[in-house]
């Protein structure tokens, strides 16, 4: 399966090295590709290219850019590009402008996985891996043996059961909970204030949400 | 001790009845007290009066009051009835004008906790308990064995670990997470429609959120 990853950061490459580390076809979309050119050198699988040449390699994409340049990022990678593809939505609208710990520039009544639906209208939009960090995303076990909840929400039941499927066998991921539609997103985007308390206070990336039953 | 609950609904009755059953002194705060005849009746140490009698009764209260109503009722209850006591709010911001699940009427850069604060700034308001259910809230160990997280904040240290101490005495909690200063609630607020719409998926109150680390 060939996978696309928007954004080079380090979310993006946390990704992108997993995938290819497991067998996956890969290629991170990037405004400055010559940036990535030592990372392409010591991953000699790893593909590099625009956002439009990204978009238009996977088959299944990551929208892992920074939430504030999200949406000039998907108008980059073209909207044929992602038309009847799933499109993994992994960006919070943090706003750092006013301090620590940051605002959100987009919640209650909308959100930034909402925002993108709305510009890519032919795109199967899930929200997932959001409250997290990367470490988590791709090695689950790696915090508290994997004992923690990831939430994922989107229009398209038929992508989201298809999408939990490939988090399970690429990540490890068990405890998948289905919050319904996309406007979950808003719910999902609005635990970023307290996951970044509480990363403030505990460690870094060190802390996970459980939904306990 | 001698404890006020502001709020005449299932949450401030829940609250009731299990500090009177641990043998405190405890009066409801409502609007209505005729309406509580029967409950009063029912639970002879019980006192109800009016929410100035119950702010003047109390040593520590808690804001037990529907979100949109808790202005009015603390503004009731009057700041110098409050002034040097801890108060322990435990509403959320919820608006249901639009329908389920409700949005929220401040937050981000605000919260229902901030507003009760500068209302009642001799106050040491701790925002606690507001993101699970009544029966959850005094009886942790109902769900999951109690292994699950309580969130508190306030801008009094000492308050708040007296406040703690209590939670663990009477209730039985045991995984307190002190998010620090009364910003806190805008995070925790903030996990209400994440909580809502689990509640609509998983079953109503029987779900509770746990900080794996």
């Amino acid at each position: 399966m060939k996978v696309g990853i928007l954004g080079s950061g380090m979310v993006g490459q946390t990704i992108a090295l997993k995938l290819g580390k497991i067998g996956l076809e890969v290629m991170i979309g990037t405004r400055s590709p010559e940036k990535l050119a030592d990372l392409a050198a010591q991953n000699p699988g790893l593909k590099v290219g625009s956002f439009s040449e990204c978009a238009g390699f996977g088959e299944l994409l990551f929208n892992a850019s920074k939430g504030d340049a999200s949406l000039d990022v998907i108008r980059s990678a073209g909207k044929e590009n992602l038309a009847g593809k799933i499109l993994v939505d992994i960006a919070n609208p943090l706003d750092f402008s006013h301090g620590m710990p940051p605002t959100l520039f987009v919640g209650n009544t909308d959100s930034l996985a909402e925002q993108i639906q709305r510009i890519l209208p032919e795109t199967k939009v899930i929200k997932a891996f959001n409250t997290m960090a990367a470490a988590v995303m791709v090695e689950p076990r790696s915090l508290a043996g994997g004992d923690h909840s990831l939430f994922i929400c989107g229009n398209d039941t038929e992508a989201k059961v298809r999408a939990a499927a490939l988090f399970k066998d690429w990540f490890g991921w068990s405890d998948i909970i289905d919050i319904g539609d996309l406007s979950g997103a808003r719910a999902t985007e609005a635990l970023l204030p307290l996951w970044i308390r509480l990363s403030m206070k505990l460690g870094p990336g060190a802390i996970q949400f459980k939904i306990m039953r």
